[in-house]
């Protein structure tokens, strides 16, 4: 049987800062990261793809406030990723129809992402999500509607805050398996997934935001994975990143990813998620997660390898 | 094995006229659905599902063009069908969910649609979408982008209007098919499906509504449904509707609806298109399609039935 890879990119791999976010642009881009994953595919992997959806995301609410204006519902936050996942599958998919031919079918699913509404971080919401509001506006929609706002530090004015709570459960995990087992690409956990929690026997959408990375390797985990790819915009991780004696790391164990992590080696934000990430996959049954940039990986020793 | 029926029921099924169009209206209403669908299941059928998105992606298009005066950029239309069939999905999942237990998995795949690029409706577009334009801004958009625009016949401004195309392959439909025989309800074909057209090796979207009755009517044919349920607001087909000598029928064959399609006894945009899709299925192999209300199919022996 082939080996089975999960890649996870950003949403800003698609929209990317800079660029005017058109139809082209994203095509464009799409395309190029789906040449990149190429090079996987031709070694013989089988490979589900986890997004994010960072850019998309912010943009999708920024017109449903705008559309307001028109008498058009605003929809909450776990609407809003579902219409990403829509959206960013259909551009990947053709992305990789175009590099891949039909040699492969690509298959998204739509994905609910269970979370544990006793989660601590519901307590301590912390993500900006959304338009910018003055105070005025961010106390009265606090008093409307019970969620938080804080001021932006950069002082472009409130947003609303949302929690980023750990991803305990992938709807339809066994298909999403069972899919790429069989040779398909399968895309899933757009965007870290539609965040949602169950109350006795129901389901509902939550406001919230899963980490993309954290959703991908809970999903490497359950599907068994051999290796999880995570894609960023450097070839390697870094110690003392950007000062005079910055080093590239190659290869490290769990322990000595724990070990930089408590010594601040990683962005916030940044790198520090990216590590945890495939720390828990490794922590979790998985051989290797590879922390690289997409144009590495035709190279088979790119990146740098956490290993137990 | 148990039988296979697809089911195809509108996007005003979920976005209704005359409500606010709220999330919770919207999760409501799906519930209902999901509901009435029940019955099918119970009586021991694997379940497809495609379903429209006429009021979802009118929203969207309007929210895009709302969004330009902050400066994201409007997608075409293909990519709107895309944002709504995440969302559209999600919320069919988690109302299947609420009301089914977890006794069934639902699954949704983004759905591409290949239409003909030669397919003659592209030379006829009848399909208003997206915003009202005064007469200049529509002619100078049509100098822009070289879609075509038409005046309301209602008066209320201008709109691009956009071909109908026939849909030809469903992307994936032998995935929809083996996850619908293993007992999962499949949501496909949202709006339609994402209308692309073949050019060479490469897939591109195109601007374009595809009529979802035909959608899901294509896909029963290529699943081998036994059975194709077109769910509308009525629970049967009329002829003489609304006139004194109104008629409902029980069971028609497709010579007969053909006949009363002649005769004009169906509105085009209403009931003509969904006895076509009829037709269309029993004509490629289908047992029998049955147009009526979703509040009908605890009944058997419900709504109107065209059979060969």
């Amino acid at each position: 049987m082939n080996k089975l890879a999960v890649v996870a990119f950003g949403g800003n791999a698609l929209l990317r800062s800079g660029q005017k976010g058109t139809y082209q642009e994203q095509l464009h881009n799409v395309e190029d990261t789906c040449r990149s994953l190429r090079s996987l595919i031709e070694r013989g992997y089988n490979l589900v793809i986890g997004h994010g959806n960072g850019p998309q995301v912010g943009n999708v609410m920024l017109q449903h406030e705008a559309g307001r204006q028109l008498g058009i519902e605003a929809m909450p936050m776990d609407f809003c990723v579902a219409e990403t996942q829509g959206s960013i599958a259909y551009l990947i998919e053709m992305g990789m129809r175009n590099v891949l031919g039909s040699s492969r079918n690509v298959v998204t699913l739509v994905t609910q992402v269970g979370v544990d509404a006793a989660d601590p971080m519901f307590q301590n919401p912390t993500k900006p999500v959304g338009p910018y509001y003055t105070k005025e506006q961010a106390d009265q929609l606090a008093a409307e509607t019970g969620a938080a706002y804080r001021e932006d530090p950069k002082g472009n004015g409130w947003r609303k805050v949302v929690a980023s709570p750990k991803p305990t459960r992938i709807n339809n995990i066994d298909i999403v398996k069972q899919l790429a087992e069989a040779g398909n690409v399968v895309v899933t956990v757009g965007g870290g997934g539609i965040p949602v929690v169950e109350e006795g026997s129901k389901v509902r959408g939550v406001e919230a935001v899963i980490d993309k990375d954290l959703a991908s390797a809970l999903c490497a985990v359950q599907i068994g994975a051999d290796e999880f790819y995570i894609l960023t915009d450097v070839p390697k991780v870094y110690i003392n990143f950007r000062k005079e004696n910055e080093q590239a790391l190659d290869t490290i164990t769990v322990a000595q990813a724990k070990q930089y992590l408590a010594e601040g080696q990683f962005a916030e934000g940044s790198m520090a998620p990216k590590v945890r990430a495939g720390i828990m996959f490794v922590e979790n049954g998985g051989k290797e997660c590879v922390i690289t940039e997409a144009g590495q990986l035709d190279n088979p020793t790119c990146g740098t390898r956490i290993v137990r």
